[in-house]
């Protein structure tokens, strides 16, 4: 029986921070190496973090990429690492590559073929696509090494390496962006592939938060019948190790006589590395698989949020948070999210109460910063109100009340949490949900304001969820009780409800969902039983704030499309389908 | 002698408008057909306007524009016309289409074939490659049909068309995006492609603003030789008109023995349409071309500068706007600019002085607002700016004044202009200029809020050039000379000046354009001659306020690389190469 023990460094690099991202590659080779592991894959582009965007545009940053990887080919011995990294050709054009690297020296380099240019990709910006598939040899087992994207298609990379090249194994290389619902499709495509090819397939995923996306993680490993052998962390960088048996697979693929018809597969070529055998320095027991349990939905998603907070905020070099809270439960989920991700010293609340606040909202703000130990300040803003109104009272003459005043109000309080961001270096962390974002009910530089919209992609629904999810685990109301009962209401004038301008965000968010993540017309979404007059108005308020979203921070992505680069419309735009 | 009647309608269509553009597209049908024109053409995507963006991930979206482009087909008789819109085929691939149209007749579609996918563009997002070449004949005369990127390549389409399908006259529909200097280019290019291919070239480019985009039109007709023999309107709408005779060409193609070797073209199929005659219906006595002066840069700027708001303002539906006018060179263009496009009626300029504001600034902002016979408003922010002070006397207290107490007075300014904004229905022109946004030398919410960001892309010292270029059209200081010559203050505090953050804009600019639209490198600077420390600041202050561009309005491009989708740079980013 041919035993070969791969593992998969599931780990959270920093875009641009190439000398940290080398640290961290030649540490988890050294822990590696002590578990006696044959051969140790990281995730695409490990060497710069990803998506490195435009940086791909300086040559300089490329050379120094490949001067990194160079530094970690000489460190390398006694293990087979694939490392993702910028491959550069002589006429200066660029691919998304895996460096085969052993014994100190780089003996391949895979160039990834499919590249994805879609939703938050933008691939073929940078990319080439790559002109051969890489199959090497080791200890009497054979590799195929793709990436990403590669896996994705039944006739894709892998179909080749395994039924041209007659791998055994698939080692791919991810950063495959997270959001709700893709790690089940993602494991189901990966069965898939298993099934389909009868070969191994070991899924290395990028773990850690990078702007607007989330890596999850979850790095998969399935055996030539589609069973998961071992299964990495979620949202937490991981070392996972699984000693398989190739033979066993060999054996069955030879039994199958159509497995070798070679229709339908690219007319690429093949290169074929051969190692030297790597030795273990002494007997290699089975070790035990580690057990990881797949999460539930809203717990994922719960626990996206948390890790996009904590990279965040700790890549770009901050430390404290400041959260303006309302008593309501969008800024209440949000300061909970911060507390679980940064600890209650690194989370400011700051509640600023207005005429129109109610005592109940005031009330609930501060339970909730106390449930939670954090600093909690009240600062209202009644006299700086005043103030503008009395300054402005010859333009406002005459005109009613309208927006204006209620504006005015909200950007009173995004220019107080942003001077105390200012003094004592705080990051804001703005509160709105994506339903207030789609339809423009928020206001722009007021409680837009931020450098970090957390709950930006989930929906008002979900926040709901969110925060029940959250009070069952800590098994109390940890986010009071009457802050998830009452009704919402921005209190920004007399007895002011959303539901004054919105419809109920029970029939608000489908239609959102159909209109933004599905691209459904005005007569699909009619076709699902809304009123007419409601879908009009969603859809008007939607396609009419489209430059208060351009203006908004970044958020984290969970779902399948949210706003920022995952969903390009033009700001002038008169389309209209209703 | 075969004379052919060309015309190019180099219209400004609006993203999205479908039912606004046909009619402008049957307009300018007729005002052709008038003149006895034989072949009309129309821009890129002229349909749907140019870029349409995730608007083409609507199935609906591109079901309308293929019902409009119907509705034009049976309008179109006596003359045929080509038009830029977005074609399908069974799988729902999608492609950057040109309809040939003639006698009511939908006679064939060229798909481009060679898709941008860099800068401000993202075609392969959306569209897949064109499969074959179209040729068509008219009147005895061979054309050949092709898109924008098409052109711009010596072995692209043009070559082949010109090679395999004898095409006498090359029409090319283009929406190219404008910046200084592209004209020079794009002309010398066309003029290599004439020569190269012996061939006419009618080059139609769209006109307009689209967000951050504008397209100068500025459409040019070839002759064989490379002569230019007509020109388009620069930033407006034309119909450029001119007689052709590619008799003469074709003579001369036919003692070229080299010209119709077929090497180096692409594999690609030829497609041939054959038309039948135009008969007119009278003598066509020649048609003088009418003459068109190019602009000199300075002026080109301007004029993009003027459209680009024009057409933000008037496309979204907006058509008073309002400036908060400090005395200062970049508050005072972008009044001028926003007078010379919208007229002086519909510009209201706000002086919101401080303790910190001297009394000359005031002063000159009072007379530039006379000069340009706008409303002027006066807001003193000095009790608003004390109401915030008192009100954060306890988390300011012990604490040194710094640039929290100076966002505070830009971002109540910013609160103001978005008052006045929601109180009358103006749009906030923005005032900062290109090496401010660069290095964050603004303040977020405060000074950079706005719906549209004027002088974004224009680095300071074209924000002097700009200035005495409108000083000198004028013949008079219409911009007093007094603020020309003043030294660049923030007046957020005592005696600021801006060289006591940033380096002279003389030794500034240069190294913003090195690194920021040149991608060069720490050492390339260093060689290019500036103080190490310089370098390392400018750069160090470029990549820290990436976070601040992100949440900025758009801005008008106007040189190679803007901000905006045309520089993705990650917001986390730990690269340093100095």
């Amino acid at each position: 029986m041919r035993t070969i023990r791969v593992a998969m460094a599931q780990i959270n690099p920093v875009v641009g921070d190439l000398k940290g991202n080398k640290e961290k590659i030649l540490d988890f080779v050294g822990r590696a190496k002590k578990l006696n592991v044959d051969i140790l894959t990281f995730p695409e582009l490990a060497i710069t973090g990803y998506p490195p965007e435009d940086l791909l545009l300086k040559p300089h940053f490329v050379r120094d990429n490949q001067e990194i990887l160079s530094e970690i080919v000489k460190e390398v011995n006694k293990i087979a690492v694939i490392i993702g990294f910028v491959d550069s050709d002589e006429n200066g054009d660029l691919y998304n590559a895996a460096a085969l690297v052993h014994n100190r020296e780089l003996r391949g380099i895979y160039r990834k073929i499919l590249l994805p240019n879609y939703g938050v990709f933008d691939e073929k910006r940078y990319f080439k696509s790559g002109p051969h598939h890489l199959i090497f040899v080791l200890n009497g087992t054979t590799f195929g090494i793709n990436i990403c994207e590669d896996i994705w298609f039944a006739d894709g990379p892998a179909k080749a390496q395994v039924k041209k090249g007659r791998a055994e194994i698939i080692l791919n290389i991810s950063s495959s962006p997270y959001h709700a619902g893709k790690g089940i499709k993602r494991e189901e495509m990966l069965k898939e592939r298993a099934v389909q090819n009868k070969a191994i397939i070991c899924y290395n995923n990028l773990v850690g938060g990078q702007d607007e996306l989330i890596f999850d993680g979850q790095g998969l490993i399935f055996d030539n019948k589609g069973n998961v052998v071992a299964r990495g962390e979620a949202f937490k960088e991981d070392l996972i190790v699984a000693d398989l048996n190739p033979e066993e697979v060999f054996t069955e693929r030879l039994t199958d006589s159509d497995f070798y018809q070679e229709a339908e597969i690219d007319d690429l070529s093949i290169k074929k590395v051969v190692l030297s055998e790597i030795k273990s320095s002494g007997p290699k027991p089975l070790l035990p698989v580690k057990e990881v349990r797949r999460m539930g939905r809203t717990e994922e998603i719960y626990n996206a949020l948390i890790l996009g907070v904590r990279d965040y905020i700790g890549k770009n070099g901050f430390k404290k948070t400041v959260i303006g809270l309302s008593g309501g439960i969008d800024s209440a989920l949000v300061a909970v999210i911060a507390v679980d991700a940064l600890g209650r010293e690194n989370v400011v609340c700051v509640s600023m109460p207005s005429v129109y606040s109610s005592t109940e909202t005031q009330y609930d703000a501060k339970v909730l910063a106390d449930n939670l130990g954090v600093e909690f300040i009240t600062i209202p803003i009644n006299d700086i109100y005043k103030g503008y109104i009395e300054t402005l009272k010859i333009q406002f003459k005459g005109l009613k009340e309208n927006i204006a005043e209620e504006n005015i109000q909200a950007r009173i309080r995004g220019n107080i949490l942003m001077a105390l961001s200012n003094k004592y270096g705080w990051l804001v962390l703005s509160t709105g949900n994506k339903s207030e974002m789609s339809v423009g009910y928020a206001t722009l530089y007021g409680d837009m304001a931020g450098g970090l919209a957390v709950i930006k992609d989930v929906p008002k629904t979900y926040v709901y969820e969110l925060a029940n999810y959250r009070n069952a685990t800590q098994g109390s109301y940890l986010i009071p009780e009457s802050i998830l009962k009452r009704e919402p209401s921005a209190e920004l004038k007399p007895d002011q409800k959303d539901t004054d301008t919105l419809p109920p965000y029970s029939v608000l968010d489908p239609i959102l969902e159909s209109y933004i993540e599905e691209d459904k017309s005005f007569d699909d979404i009619l076709r699902m039983g809304y009123e007419k007059e409601i879908i009009e108005k969603v859809i008007s308020m939607v396609d009419r704030s489209e430059y208060k979203r351009r203006q908004s921070p970044p958020g984290i992505k969970i779902t399948p499309k949210a706003f920022g680069k995952d969903r390009r419309i033009p700001i002038t735009n008169r389309y209209r389908d209703y």
